[in-house]
């Protein structure tokens, strides 16, 4: 084993309640003029909104609002945004809400010093020079957007949703405030969890043997957010669920658990596209997928690592056959993602038919093969798409 | 549960092998004139001084240098390194070494901005207002100061032993190469995973809940040191058990596994009086004091977090009665500690009586009571001192 790394998340979060009285000392390092991003409006109905403006009249500041960033965020809005950076001559970010305000916010900060679509930017046609610093405020425990570098961005044109990501974009300081995600509904919730889960074992599930210690930290936030999904779903208002799945979130992706292994994910990017030409929720797309890719990738060279699984993050008994382990494993992660979660287990559910697998697994494979865990070429792919119908 | 706290470790880790040639790179960020700190001379012996100055060297940096810093530093070797910053117009520091190193780095970068003596820093007297930037390249797996803000300051003048932190004293950057402990001896190994544990346990065992993930993580954390201490004695070059241990050791107590919680440390204060009066290593200390200070805090009160200790850390059965548990995980912590590790498990062994128990309870209570995880008066503590006899 070898392990080669640079670790470097130098992101300062204010975890918990009433922290809200440092957003404006944290901004004023950065300027006066504050954009302020957020979505649908949903924080102004939890109150966040007034709270966030008072705080930041009170510090003297001046603030611009760019509003109505979709889930699965578009390039378009990415525009709207840095325009009024441009215009506006804009200091500093604030994004106010989950993953897709926060995805959103990074392009933009790099967009302020682009002239030209947002969208070059995604493709890599224009390379990421400078960004606005990023201040957020979490609203929704899933993505770890607040604590990372990465962001993904939505073409409903060209129907395609592609990752960027560039330290620059890497937000200053966030706000994690559990009661902030109290009113986060259960289906949301639930497919938050499903995010959080899928991001530890896009990086779990690995042949490679790296540090030990990131494998048990690893199990750790499995089991945290197996634990406290269900309770969050029953008790809305619930701090330890809350609490304990918003820094499990952030952990699942800012990049410490990643160490030194460089395999690429694999249900992430078969995801992409069904929520690319479909427009469903992130998270329930992968919570749909990824029991299947298990199913699809355990075999003798790879059941060792859902044997480690089913002992350690469900307990399974050691002594029993590792391939007993490994379906049982499977069988559990099932069961907590649709019954406990109560997610849709089938794409059939979501009026998806299989028209479209043969396309979306050529953009999910480049093309080619899909490499991580185990390689997927395009039939591999097709044929978990078809395992979830 | 309530959990409240600000997140704030900006250090940048190079982790592995081959990453010192970012070494030029990083500390001419704060300037040209580096003092490098390190110790008795085993850098030398290891090649790593030669491979240090060369990289300093063709980076056109100006190398002054400040060796002989003690285990369990001295005020007077802080004093030292801070007259030569002042007299030289040194802009950043590098410590090369072991938490001793470190630790008197940090003192030394605060005392650089200070006309007087650096124990009044350390004993509070002069605030810290200013600090130089740090850079550290590890060889010892133990104290964790490579990524937290502290250390600890020994006056043998008085027979002080003295923690002192501040955020300007986080390191900038440090570069972690397990490869770089693979010279350090049996025993010293040993009392860096005893080290480790301490620092681990003195989080852990705490009442008060806090976010069960953080638990988790310690759990991760404490059967990652069980692991591999005893693979780092038997076969020193072992790159999978050194490094194992090195990130462990930052992440023992870097804050992340803090959390919310705010509970005063134990056994550190109880061992600091031990080596203060008698100048032994910290970790075998900590590896004498800690099964006694466990059996002594046992009761019907503390149980269930032994009963959680012994089942998560040592895999005991969860379904025995909880004492049952707690006290087979002390017994089998005594075993690693003792046996595996091989450390000496008296204080009667390293010659210690108990002619001085009275004078170090004081000041290891603070002329008062200890709070923690079961508050300790002076009567207290000296029992636990003779249990450990």
């Amino acid at each position: 084993m070898n392990s080669n790394f640079v670790y470097d998340i130098p992101t300062k979060v204010y975890f918990g309640e009433n922290h809200l009285s440092h957003l404006g000392e944290e901004l004023k390092k950065y300027g006066k003029r504050v954009l302020m991003v957020y979505g649908g409006g949903s924080i102004k109905k939890i109150g966040l909104y007034d709270k966030v403006i008072e705080e930041l009249k009170n510090s003297g500041l001046e603030v611009f609002e760019c509003s109505g960033i979709e889930p699965n965020p578009r390039h378009t809005s990415c525009n709207k945004g840095a325009e009024i950076c441009k215009k506006e001559e804009i200091d500093v970010l604030l994004a106010v809400g989950g993953g897709s305000v926060i995805d959103a916010t990074k392009v933009i900060s790099a967009g302020a010093f682009y002239d030209g679509d947002c969208w070059d930017i995604v493709t890599r046609k224009a390379p990421i020079t400078k960004c606005l610093p990023i201040v957020t405020i979490l609203t929704l425990s899933a993505t770890g957007s607040e604590m990372d570098a990465g962001g993904v961005i939505t073409n409903l044109e060209t129907n395609d949703k592609i990752g960027i990501g560039h330290p620059l974009m890497l937000p200053k300081v966030s706000f994690l405030d559990p009661t902030n995600t109290y009113s986060v509904n259960v289906y949301q919730t639930a497919c938050g969890c499903a995010d959080i889960l899928s991001h530890i074992m896009e990086i779990y599930f690995n042949m490679n043997q790296d540090l030990y210690m990131l494998d048990t930290v690893m199990e750790g936030l499995m089991k945290t957010v197996i634990k406290y999904g269900p309770i969050a779903l029953e008790e809305p208002t619930n701090y330890e669920a809350r609490a304990n799945l918003m820094w499990a979130s952030s952990w699942a992706i800012n990049g410490f658990i990643r160490g030194g292994k460089r395999q690429a994910w694999s249900c992430h990017p078969i995801e992409h596209q069904l929520s690319a030409y479909y427009d469903i929720t992130h998270g329930l797309g992968l919570a749909i997928l990824t029991p299947r890719w298990m199913e699809y990738t355990l075999d003798d060279t790879t059941v060792s690592k859902f044997y480690q699984f089913g002992c350690n993050v469900f307990d399974l008994d050691k002594s029993l056959e590792p391939m007993v382990v490994a379906k049982k494993s499977i069988e559990l992660l099932s069961d907590y993602l649709f019954n406990q979660l109560g997610l849709k287990s089938k794409l059939s559910d979501l009026g998806i038919d299989d028209s479209k697998f043969e396309i979306m697994a050529k953009k999910a494979s480049y093309g080619n093969v899909l490499p991580g865990f185990k390689p997927l070429n395009q039939e591999d792919i097709i044929n978990i798409y078809k395992m979830c119908l």
